[in-house]
C-alpha cells in the first residue's frame, strides 16, 4: 500500500473498482427519490437547511473520524469539523509529502458530480426507500473519494520521484499555466482508454447473472462516463494540487 | 415489497444476493485481521470490554436509529437501546403482523456465526486496516440480517395465509414439538438448493473480471456454506418464531 512504484499503485487503483461498482450497483437498486437531496427537507426536527443526504454525509464522517478514518491520506472528509479519533490508527507510515497531502481534497467535486449523476445511475421517480438511497449514496461517495484521492496522492508522489527537475520547471509558471503544463505532463490518454474499458467490462461482467426481473440492470457506459467526466479528471486535478504543494515547500520545512 | 405473493418475495430475496456477495468480497480484500474482535482491544479510551468491532456495529447502529432503519420490520438492531428516530418514515404500510414482527430477531447468531465466517472469508494475518474491516464487517452483516429477516417475516406471513389452520396446528404442540414441526411445515428442500445453486453462480460470475494479482477472490463454496448453515437456517427459526407468535396472538390484540 505505501509503494511508490506505479505499477504497485496502479494495481491497488484496479483494485477499487470493484468495490465502487458494486456500491453503484447497490444503489441503482432504488429509485432516484428527489426529495432526498432537497435543502431543509431532512425530516429531522435541528435539520436546518440540509437535505437528508447532507445529514447522512455528515453523521456518516463523524462516525468515521471516531474510528480514525481521516488519519489515512487517501480518505479526505467533506467536513471540515469533525471529532477527533478515539483511537490511534495503527497503519505503518506512508511515502508521501505531508504538505502535498494538505494540499488535496477534491470531496466537495467528487459529491456534486455524485449527485448530477444519480439520476442517470437510478429509476426515475420516488420509492419511499429515502434512508436506504442516502445511506448507499454516501458508501459510494466514500468508494469514489478514497479511488480519486489514492490516485492522487500516490500517482503524484511516484511521478514526482521519477522527475523532479521537471515537475518543478513545469509547476514554476503562473497558476493557471502550471496547472495545464502538469496536467499535460501527468496525462496517459493510452492508460486512461485502457482504465474506461476495463470498468466497462467489469459493470457486464459482474452482472452477468443478474435477473432483470428482480434487479436494475446498470448501463456500463453510465459507469464508464463517471469514470470519464469525475474519476480520472478529479484524480488528475488532485494530482495537480499534489505536484504544486509538493514542488513548493513552505519556508522552513 | 409489501406482497405476500411468494413469487414477490422470493423475487426480493433473490435481489438481496448481490448485496450480501458484494460486501463479503469487499470484506475479503482485507485480511482476518483477528485484532479487531478481541475484547478489550478497540483502542477507544472509553471503549470497556468491546472490541473494535463491538463498537463500529454499536456507533452504525445508533447512527442508522437516529436515520430511521429500525422502524422497518426486516431492519433488526443488534442493541435493545438505541436513540429514537430523528424523522418519520415515510415507508407505506405492510401486510405483517405486529406480534410476528416483535418475536423475531436473530441478529445476535447471524452476527456469531458470521465472526466464526471471516477467518474462511479472508486471508489469514494482519494486515493494519482495522477500521476497514470492521466497516465492511459490519455492512455485511447487516446485508445478511436484511435478507434473514425479510424473508422471516414476509415468507412467515405468506405460509400462515396460505394455511392458518394448519399452521395453528403445527404450532399447538410443545415447543420443541411445535418448532420441529413447523421447520418441517415449512422447509422447501428443492428450493433452498435452487438458491444455494444460484448463489455460488452468483460469486463466480460477479468475480469474473477480477484480475488476482490486484484483488483477492472469494471462493464460491465459502458463500454458499453461509447462506447454508447461517442465513436459510436463521431464516427459517425466525419464520417459526413469527408463525407462533402469529397463531397465538396475546389477548386483547
Amino acid at each position: 500500500m505505501a509503494s511508490t512504484d506505479l505499477r504497485v499503485i496502479a494495481a491497488h487503483l484496479e483494485g477499487l473498482e470493484e468495490t465502487i461498482i458494486h456500491r453503484l450497483i447497490d444503489r441503482a437498486q432504488f429509485r432516484h427519490n428527489p426529495e432526498v437531496y432537497v435543502h431543509g427537507a431532512s425530516g429531522f426536527p435541528d435539520g436546518g437547511t440540509n437535505s437528508l443526504f447532507d445529514l447522512r454525509l455528515l453523521h456518516q464522517e463523524r462516525m468515521d473520524a471516531v474510528f480514525g478514518r481521516f488519519v489515512v491520506p487517501e480518505e479526505q472528509p467533506y467536513h471540515a469539523t469533525l471529532p477527533q479519533p478515539a483511537r490511534r490508527v495503527g497503519l505503518s507510515g506512508n511515502p508521501l509529502d505531508p504538505h502535498g497531502c494538505a494540499a488535496v481534497n477534491r470531496v466537495p467535486e467528487i459529491v456534486s458530480d455524485y449527485l448530477a449523476f444519480v439520476p442517470l445511475l437510478c429509476e426515475s421517480g420516488d420509492d419511499g426507500q429515502y434512508g436506504s438511497s442516502v445511506e448507499h449514496d454516501v458508501l459510494a461517495v466514500q468508494a469514489i473519494s478514497r479511488r480519486v484521492h489514492y490516485g492522487a496522492l500516490y500517482v503524484g508522489e511516484s511521478k514526482y520521484r521519477a522527475n523532479p527537475d521537471r515537475v518543478r520547471a513545469a509547476a514554476s509558471g503562473a497558476d493557471e499555466h502550471a496547472r495545464s503544463e502538469l496536467i499535460a505532463l501527468i496525462t496517459r490518454q493510452d492508460v486512461e482508454e485502457r482504465i474506461l474499458l476495463r470498468v466497462a467490462e467489469k459493470v457486464d461482467y459482474v452482472q452477468a447473472s443478474l435477473n432483470p426481473q428482480v434487479r436494475r440492470r446498470v448501463d456500463p457506459d453510465i459507469v464508464l462516463q463517471l469514470y470519464r467526466d469525475t474519476i480520472i479528471p478529479l484524480t488528475k486535478e488532485g494530482e495537480v494540487d499534489y505536484l504544486i504543494a509538493r514542488a513548493f515547500q513552505p519556508p522552513g520545512s
